[in-house]
């Protein structure tokens, strides 16, 4: 087989922890398999490298915190190289440049547009480990381009789907992907394997395991993923096409995302065309709106719009909003910030009804009070008072009979 | 004018410093140059990242070396981007790579073969502060490669040699040149002007200000030279072409180097071709010789070679000579680490007798003994046993009348 098996920060964060990941790879390797490395930059070092730009200025310019950051995985990819030589395999580090992974110029962000992978190939054929710094790429131009937190995912993924890997390992400090956050529901259950689709609702959600593009590009190129843990040898989730088992199980998982906030413009005049304009601007702003309600007051000339963004772009949003808001002649912005999003997410709600109802009354049974719902194929979120965010997570894991 | 300013470690060893560095460049930018910086690593951090390696490995390869120390040069020079850019100027970072910095494949210690400079020059064009990363270069196949220690000095004089500068000033942590160590003999003075010839034999001597081969390559391509602090608004040490005012000067300067050994094969049957058959496996070795010696013994039939390498080459040094020897039928190898060399430098020697007698007088004076000669037309230079090196220092620079 060839496996791509990304590590990351933790399981590269010291010295001790470099030299247990190259005995892994050696060990993969001497079992028969070829092996490329993709590894992030040791715990700790990005945000150092990002503090140290913040103290100079609090507006760095993105192409150089992309130079700046991009040297962290260089730094770990040179010491694993030099670890897996040290045990007797030959190893050799390739940066983005040199994996030829091509991408657009949106700096610190930037989206791969095609990588060729050729240098990777022939150290393979010539027997050596290629060891990869993730999270990197150029532009056309030579530029260096970083791929947004999470990045070095992505480069395992296109890497792999670059290399027509049999298998894309995604190592990290958790043990596979959980049916909700062990923390807060002790009897969570490891899922031994879950769909693309479920992965990307869960990743989206706020179940960190997984970069939200990384699956979206596996699930596009149809690379199998294992997420698991570099410090046992447990056999992780696997991450692949729905399958029939999969349509059996009702829900797989229960997510839950406190980093929103909720953005009310109180009694619109109910004319075609106001929403339109207030998500444009918010959308020009490269603000990402998740959720949308509006309201028709009784008299149905006024309406409420409500919608929710993330919290680091909550400034920016209420700002617009304002704006809109006067222009319109509307009664004013309020800001809730104390709100969170519980969803459930799992491929057999395709086929299953009721997935929904039982969620509400779940909930309803609780007192909890739902503010907004959003429903997809294999999802259903709803926005809750975040105080009972955790209440929420254990009676949900209860009523679908998630727990092990 | 067009100036490229380097600054080395400790200039920019901390956040407080490179933005005293950034001050500095949007100064002279503002005076009305033209502005190219050249950074080091931050002071501390390629000893930190050499001590990372050699914790996983006592021979990491070179290629993984290279990788891995071109980082701290690339952090830097984004750090450097962004502070001059915060105080209102343009600057973007510029790695190895980007400038056009080609060398050959010696990783480590790799040599400049050529270099484009091309975007430096149209950044310049468009007003903006090219901050490049020192130390670094790539090969024609792509390959990361650094300079060797002090490789920053040769990426700013061979950039200025490329973009034909007007200057290229060595910012250090200390004011310039001296006549020797200030440690050593208080009253050292700094000198205002020195030619190339001169520095270089300083340089290779031990005098820690500039690297070698940077100023070789100044003098190849008769790049001005400035030496000067980044922590004082003092003039500095210009180095230059040699000139009338320069020959007036007997002697410019007193270096000593504690980092040599001494090795001797004892009594070889002295034949023609041993010193050549010695010579050219210590040579193949890689090791450098730096003086040679030959006493024939009293009966003629039998010689004494003694020579001077560096302190990390004894051991391999020792070995071959240890093989050369029992190959000859030789009586043996001595090593002596206890000696240090004292060299006298000056251009005004080429044109005056007799420097080299009162060097000679001067050590006797104080009784201390010669070991091994060798001179150049601008250097005497003396082995003497290394725990006289302060007092030579001290008598030597008082015999010329160097103090101020």
């Amino acid at each position: 087989m060839l496996i791509v098996q990304k590590y990351g920060g933790t399981s590269v964060g010291s010295i001790e922890r470099i030299k247990a990941v190259a005995e892994r790879v050696v060990n993969t390797k001497k079992a028969g398999h070829d092996v490329v490395v993709v590894v992030s930059a040791m715990a700790g070092e990005t945000d150092k490298l990002i503090s140290l730009a913040k103290e100079i200025s609090d507006m760095p310019p993105e192409r150089e915190m992309d130079l700046l950051l991009s040297s962290g995985e260089r730094i770990s990819a040179a010491l694993m190289a030099i670890a897996i030589n040290k045990l007797g395999q030959k190893a050799k580090s390739f940066t983005g440049r040199q994996v030829g992974i091509i991408t657009d110029t949106s700096h610190t962000k930037a989206r791969i547009e095609r990588i060729s992978a050729e240098s990777v190939r022939e150290a393979l054929q010539e027997g050596i480990i290629p060891v990869i710094a993730g999270f990197q790429g150029i532009t056309e131009t030579s530029e260096v381009t970083t791929l947004g937190r999470g990045g070095s995912d992505l480069t395992a993924v296109a890497v792999a789907a670059a290399l027509n890997a049999d298998l894309c390992e995604i190592y990290t400090d958790v043990e596979g992907v959980f049916t909700t956050d062990p923390g807060i529901v002790p009897n969570a259950r490891k899922l031994e394997k879950i769909s693309y689709e479920e992965m990307l609702e869960l990743a989206s959600l706020g179940a960190k395991v997984l970069q939200t593009r990384s699956v979206e590009f596996a699930m596009k190129y149809d690379v199998p993923l294992v997420v698991r843990s570099s410090f046992s040898d447990k056999p992780g989730t696997l991450v692949v096409k729905e399958d029939r088992d999969m349509e059996r199980v009702l829900v797989s998982g229960v997510a839950y995302d406190k980093n929103q906030v909720k953005i009310t413009i109180m009694s619109v005049p109910d004319r075609p065309g106001i929403a339109a304009r207030l998500f444009k601007e918010v959308a020009d702003a490269n603000i990402v709106v998740d959720m949308i309600v509006q309201n028709i007051s009784i008299d149905g000339k006024f309406a409420d719009i409500s919608f929710t963004v993330p919290k680091a772009d909550k400034d920016k949003a209420v700002e617009i909003t304002e704006k809109v808001s006067e222009a319109l002649g509307a009664k004013g912005v309020s800001v809730d910030e104390n709100i969170a999003k519980v969803s459930i997410v799992g491929v057999g709600m395709k086929t299953h009804s009721g997935v929904a109802a039982k969620m509400f009354e779940t909930l309803a049974k609780e007192g909890i009070n739902i503010m907004m719902i959003s429903t997809s194929e294999i999802k259903v979120s709803c926005v809750i008072d975040s105080k009972y965010t955790e209440l929420a997570v254990r009676v949900l894991h209860d009523a679908f009979e998630l727990g092990s």
